[in-house]
């Protein structure tokens, strides 16, 4: 076919560098072995229940020895394609770990959700980090499901066909009720309210992403936010529900809700609505951009974000390759899409 | 904000060669001063009709006292950022245009059907452009709504997400009740079966374009396609349906429907699927990507194609010039997304 075509759109399996082995980083390096990628060739985490573990161990399908080491300038990047960073939300957490593998010309993609737009809490930092990686060669990005697709870059993409867009709003509604414990305790599920207050203060129950999800899509637009507010309240439960962490009475808190919306030209044109709640019906993610021509979509059940997260980084990894050297995001490298490595 | 979001996503006036001035072209030059994206420095067309007359007669929002020329060779290109070219379904018709634009290094965005994918029916002319454009600093692109967008562009980029794509089906249902009355008469509306089918053997009534959007999906999910089919027939009516031609009796041809399957591995994994006709019910596009995850989105009521495929055309002007010199797809550009240029 490729021949035939005109050109080669397959592409070599990738030797990768994975820095960061929690549960998603684990998905990640299954991924790459499940869906034929290539190969985890340096696993790095400071995590002393990890280290020196070895990979065959921690992803059964690598049938790979390699161990797991903390020493990030210990593990050689020589041959190798790209580097995938899953340790942190936090941008300034991971900025050494990105400085190193930019300071080795390193393509690098991260599921840091700060990442995803660091101009907006980091401006000074993603200058730095741009700079280093065109000096030297490298290549970076944030991404994931959310920030990285369904909040944001689906959006702006559906824009592609707009003469004009007056407004967007996104709405992403997930049901808890089939997740893993671990999501359902992230979300509330069981706090008390003082409980669920002081989660939140503390910054361990809140999505990360919807401020850089809606100043992604207004700088690209070319609007200029005057403002911009995030809230977050528990959902309560309307009847009596099954969880994870044991039955929800009525009246109990059975999830979250999020919501930002941005100010241009002295009203709302961004509103972004996230919740994730037991026993909600009919979850979707939906995008409507008003405008010309008016388009509202729907994805029906909503994108799964475990599957989604890990596909999105791994699948991000070629694009950014044909990109320039520098700081990307979703919209500055070639579409990213789901491909498979040559047999 | 752009200097707080530490880039600058706004962009300067463009200014345009636009080729072809039949509607599209002229909706093109519409849209070019409506949206206040710049201004039209050259205008081509060998109609007859339109040779000498004024932009300003044809598109009054231009203001612009510019000729319209029959002589590409004449209009000049200096200065200018890109050429639009709107003449033709066929890339053999576009083919000197777009040699000549090629060959002065601009940045040529095109609405032909076939330069959408041209891999699939004119492999080594493709090959020639792209080798002028790659010698001479040049960038080509072709697109569109369809192809261009929903049912080939939107549908991989769906796939960022996947962590395996089984099939892909995909539609766009129209209602053209109220749709133009030449945009009827291309669809069959009213005709005797024996011109309907005079008219596709003539190639007149037929959307161009699903083979380019299969191999397009097909190529970039890595299916060699062993071997793919198009078929279309006439819609009759189920009731009597009023058009812009006139009532439309039951039984009578009220529009068409089309359909492309790939064949990859033995089984059909791509299928697309179109129809346009009076009195749809329920018109939309949708995508549904059997895989992990599963995803079925749909376009409710559907891209209105008239707005969208001078949206997309002049929105993808941007992400062209930002890609590297050579014959490009809407894969292997930055994202295409609506913009608005400084004030």
């Amino acid at each position: 076919m490729t021949t035939r075509l005109g050109r080669s759109l397959c592409f070599l399996p990738m030797q990768l560098l994975l820095v960061g082995l929690g549960p998603l980083g684990i998905k990640l390096a299954a991924d790459v072995y499940e869906r034929g990628l290539g190969s985890i060739e340096a696993a790095v985490d400071v995590s002393p229940k990890l280290l020196g573990r070895s990979l065959l161990d921690l992803v059964p399908t690598s049938k790979s020895p390699l161990r797991v080491t903390g020493d990030l300038e210990a593990a050689g990047a020589r041959g190798l394609d790209a580097a995938v960073v899953a340790t942190s939300s936090s941008l300034v957490s991971c900025a050494p770990t990105l400085c190193t593998l930019l300071g080795r010309g390193m393509c690098v993609v991260s599921t840091c959700e700060e990442l995803f737009w660091p101009w907006l809490r980091h401006a000074e930092l993603a200058r730095e980090l741009d700079d280093l990686a065109k000096r030297c060669g490298g290549r970076l990005l944030g991404t994931g499901v959310n920030p990285g697709f369904v909040m944001d870059a689906f959006c702006l993409g559906l824009t592609a066909v707009s003469r004009a867009v007056d407004s967007i709003e996104v709405h992403r509604y997930q049901d808890a009720t089939t997740r893993r414990i671990p999501f359902q305790k992230k979300i509330g599920v069981s706090l008390e309210e003082a409980q669920f207050q002081a989660q939140v203060a503390a910054g361990s129950l809140r999505h990360v992403g919807l401020g850089e999800s809606l100043h992604f899509l207004a700088s690209h637009l070319g609007w200029p936010v005057e403002h911009w507010e995030e809230d977050i309240a528990p959902v309560y439960a309307s009847r009596d529900l099954p969880s994870g962490l044991g039955m929800v009475p009525t009246g109990k808190i059975c999830g979250v809700r999020q919501s930002a919306r941005g100010r241009v030209g002295g009203r709302t044109r961004i509103e972004l609505k996230f919740q994730a709640s037991l026993g909600l019906e009919d979850p979707h993610d939906r995008t409507i951009v008003r405008g010309e021509p008016e388009l509202d979509v729907r994805i029906q059940n909503g994108v799964h974000g475990d599957v989604a997260t890990s596909a999105i980084t791994l699948n991000a990894i070629r694009a950014l390759q044909k990109a320039p050297p520098g700081l990307h995001s979703m919209a500055s490298i070639p579409m990213v899409h789901c491909a498979k490595a040559h047999a």
